[in-house]
């Protein structure tokens, strides 16, 4: 479960961070789900290790250019790529109708399947392994966090103590994994359970832009490995951050707090922390751990792999 | 008169070339007029050393994704950089209705005038200084190709000679420095001409993009210093040419060649190119020198000083 950025400054790139995008690689898959595509996007994913033949769904936390400027380039060079089989867009309303109306206007034509889902709050996506959920945030314009859950999973199948014990290998095996009670052809009833290894938690991680501190990004962030959370201001530059409806360090940091997760990564830097200026990102950093130390920054192409048992992980 | 590239990819960018993007710096002014604005532009900007804040004038070709995908995006950093007057942009039909469409889904709002301007072929933008006229190229959808004319300057006024003569200095030496015949108070007759060094005859450039070989191309480009002209494919890729309505590199020296423009600069090219193909950009290079010699490659940030009397420069 790998999270990459591909951008982390709110509104402008600077020389050294991108607009927002986050990037997840799921290796058992061969699948890359993005979240929010801001301008360059996809050049990006081309000096990164990602593959954007391997992009599959994109989720967008809501219409601002900073998030979404980057999509129709992206989808007109998956098609020119060639080797893209379909793409899933999960978003506020009225983003179906931005992407037809530039497609139109453009001459677009993609060669490959797109379909774009309207999200509502509640379940957005699911499948065997995932399930990916949305809340409203607090912001200017309709915006939404998303929060995406890998299911737990049965543990290792102890094969051999199922021959032991005499039982067909066959259709059986297959409850037997999942957990569940069988009853075998000679009448005994064997709980599967017994069989398998202990259960493998699944991970989760929760991504809350563009919003201003609100409880449904606590919601929404409860007891994740990873909160992704944008961090736009300095706690000394809390009105701005009232004023245009965006967090300071110290509001991510509560969330994180308050909703107990085991990781905050603050992102969507305000270009007016950059190097040399009077306050810098290692304050906006310290103003976070004091309230919550399992804190870090992002930073363009830092990739975060979330830990299976707690046990930090980053390279 | 300074040509920067900005983006000399067609279609998609790879890790060296961005999508289509020049810029003209006009340093008498303070003003950066930009032909074409791919994704990624304003990043391109960055890396440069052109100011975006001198952004005044944006001229497009034609409504493709790599040719105005840039656009909202420069537009909305323009406005949050906050020291921008006003940008008029001229592009084809239909412009101004996508740039008003994107800004209202993503809420965009300009902390300054933009005005876009549809053209028609003949002139469309004139000054003191310059005059610049389009027309129609052959393209898939509606293309116009772009002819930059700086105007002739008078020649130095010599004021020592007209001091010598006994002119009384004043509102004569207006007339006389642009060249024009006055009558003193004393009723001697004079000819500016003959006070004024040889004139500065203005510089030239054209910008044929996206367009298969065509006529207005070599009319637009009669003469010019400097013509930049797509050159998508290889001549073995012909056919690919007719197809798609792009150039080869020998038709774009075929225009060159016709037009007798002193410098070809060739840009546009398919990623196929890239090093490590059986075809390379070398390749394109030689096949238009073999009809027009004094022709070049573009590369991304080339910049190319226009200059005055037919000597080359570039730097
Ligand atoms: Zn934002
Ligand atoms: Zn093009």
């Amino acid at each position: 479960m790998q999270i990459t950025f591909l951008g982390t400054s709110s509104g402008v790139p600077t020389r050294s961070r991108n607009v927002s995008a986050i990037a997840f690689r799921l290796p058992q898959k061969a699948e890359v789900w993005l979240f929010d595509c801001g301008e360059g996007t996809q050049h990006q994913f081309q000096r990164s290790e990602l593959k954007v033949s391997q992009l599959r769904r994109i989720f967008v936390t809501h219409m601002h250019g900073d998030h979404i400027f980057g999509l129709m380039g992206l989808l007109a060079s998956c098609g020119l790529a060639g080797n893209v089989e379909r793409i899933d867009i999960y978003g506020p309303p009225k983003l179906n109708e931005y992407l037809t109306t530039c497609a139109r206007y453009s001459q677009t034509h993609f060669s490959y399947p797109i379909k774009v889902h309207t999200v509502v709050p509640g379940t957005v996506y699911e499948d065997d392994e995932f399930i990916v959920r949305c809340a409203p945030l607090k912001h200017r314009v309709p915006a939404f966090g998303y929060r995406v859950e890998e299911k737990d999973r049965a543990g290792h199948f102890k094969v051999e103590k199922a021959k032991a014990l005499g039982i067909p290998p066959g259709p059986l095996y297959g409850q037997l994994k999942r957990g569940e009670w069988v009853t075998l052809p000679d009448g005994r009833k064997i709980n599967g359970a017994t069989l398998c290894g202990p259960l493998q938690p699944g991970r989760k991680f929760a991504y809350c832009t563009d919003t201003i501190f609100c409880d449904s990004a606590v919601e929404l962030a409860q007891g994740v490995d990873l909160l992704i959370h944008e961090a736009t201001f300095a706690h000394q530059d809390a009105q701005l951050a009232y004023d245009r409806l965006h967090s300071t360090s110290t509001m991510a940091a509560q969330v994180a707090l308050a909703a107990q997760v085991k990781q905050l990564m603050m992102t969507h830097f305000s270009p007016r922390y950059a190097p040399g200026n009077s306050l810098q990102l290692d304050d906006l950093l310290a103003e976070a751990q004091a309230i919550f130390p399992n804190t870090q920054m992002a930073r363009d192409f830092l990739t975060y792999e979330v830990p299976r048992d707690g046990a930090e992980s980053e390279n």
